[in-house]
């Protein structure tokens, strides 16, 4: 970070532009540098790190909102981020906030949450990167118990910054007044069971919406991000952008087949 | 997997149920198994693993090919895969495998790539998975290098299964002939540059289109996808589905300051 300047802070979502999370989240980050929110102008949730590669996208100015700069991107989260980049922002941003989501990203949720896709685009360009979720899905939520864990983990961040390749899942929970405890958690295993309501058409076709209940397969480890959502704790989730596992020895018959394979064409 | 039925196999892809990559894939799989093919309607390249949340779905029939069910559904590789689960599979797939797409999914492709976006849907259900990637985008593309590949491949996860949460991105060379050598790879580290052209519509208003050229950050790493590609190796990539980092030292100032919140406060 240029320490002539202020931090310029790149902020997106997605909930789209007109969510009340992100202009929350917006005038929490405008104590700590200048901000440019660049959000979906439709609602976007779900679309994990998804790109729009067959069609054109517009970037749109907005009036400014409380001194950051606003626009929306007619596409994804990641959309917004790149297109930010490429042609919006005066130099590269030294952070990326995202949120903050109306309901959790945690657990398995984090694989096709929009909000943590555009986190980990920011981690892609080596920014260190933020997602901030509350677990009330309402549009109108009472986002006040986020505010102290943003200004601290903000604070922090733009201090030590982050590790290489590593952005923050941050899940606040919804209870009566601030959350007082905040833990460094895992991902929670578990899985989403029934997860389609099934209807009839006027016509007699079937459709399907999506639903379902998670079913969180380790309830009593205190380390899980569900565990502290539960018990009115914020999690904080590093999570890697990093695909590759490593080579572990269940792996070492497939290398020994790769290693082999001209001789079993 | 029940050794009194045939194996069980879940096809999906993100170009398409129209697109020549699956139809090759389906032909080579019918020797190994029952194989129910489960396609998006509309192309879905870079869906990464987005999901279809605010709206509904369909999952319609088509004719058999050379014995194989095939449905379309009007979503996105993820939703496929999904309603596969749900609605249609007669019990679990013993394997899930997608593509063969047209291009290449390696290096950070494999973030934003819809065909990889089923697979790791299909390694959240548990069920081993691959993902087939020809490095030719073209509609025709000649995919019989491809078939060696992916013949042994299946014969040998079915044989031995995946471990828990890792699914594999396979990239095939377009070369002249069969590549005939195969390499357990890493995700190559590389970026994208120049990721918009920029256009005028007839109104005046600027658009974008996503472009752009990898920038390859180890070129010299005989352990990468994109060494394989580029020396006419397939790679195999094994790619985790856990997203959380390990606690490294780097992240301890974290740990303590989550520690520490409430008198933070």
């Amino acid at each position: 970070m240029n320490t002539t300047q202020r931090p310029l802070i790149l902020v997106s979502n997605d909930d789209s532009y007109t969510s009340k999370g992100v202009r929350v989240l917006i005038d929490t980050l405008l104590e700590y540098g200048d901000v440019v929110a660049i959000c979906p102008e439709f609602p976007q949730s779900g679309k994990s790190m998804a790109i729009t590669v067959n069609e054109a996208l517009r970037i749109t100015p907005l009036p400014d909102y409380h001194g950051a700069k606003m626009y929306k991107v007619d596409g994804t989260p990641v959309d917004c981020i790149k297109l930010a980049m490429h042609t919006v922002l005066p130099r590269p941003a030294d952070l990326v906030c995202t949120g903050i989501n109306h309901g959790s990203n945690s657990a398995i949720n984090v694989l096709y949450s929009g909000t943590m896709g555009a986190a980990m685009e920011g981690c892609a360009f080596g920014i260190p990167s933020i997602g901030f979720s509350l677990t009330d899905h309402s549009e109108d939520a009472d986002f006040t118990p986020c505010i102290p864990a943003i200004k601290l983990l903000v604070e922090q961040v733009l201090c030590h910054g982050l590790p290489e390749g590593i952005c923050l899942n941050v899940n606040i929970p919804n209870i009566n007044g601030i959350p007082k405890q905040m833990r460094l958690a895992v991902a929670c295993r578990g899985k989403w069971n029934d997860e389609y309501q099934e209807y009839t058409d006027p016509h007699g076709r079937k459709f399907y919406w999506l639903t379902g209940k998670y079913v969180n397969e380790e309830p009593d480890n205190e380390n899980t991000d569900e565990w502290c959502l539960d018990h009115g704790f914020i999690s904080v989730v590093p999570v890697e952008l990093e695909r590759t596992s490593p080579i572990n020895p269940e792996l070492q018959w497939i290398k020994s087949m790769t290693e082999d394979y001209r001789n079993l064409l």
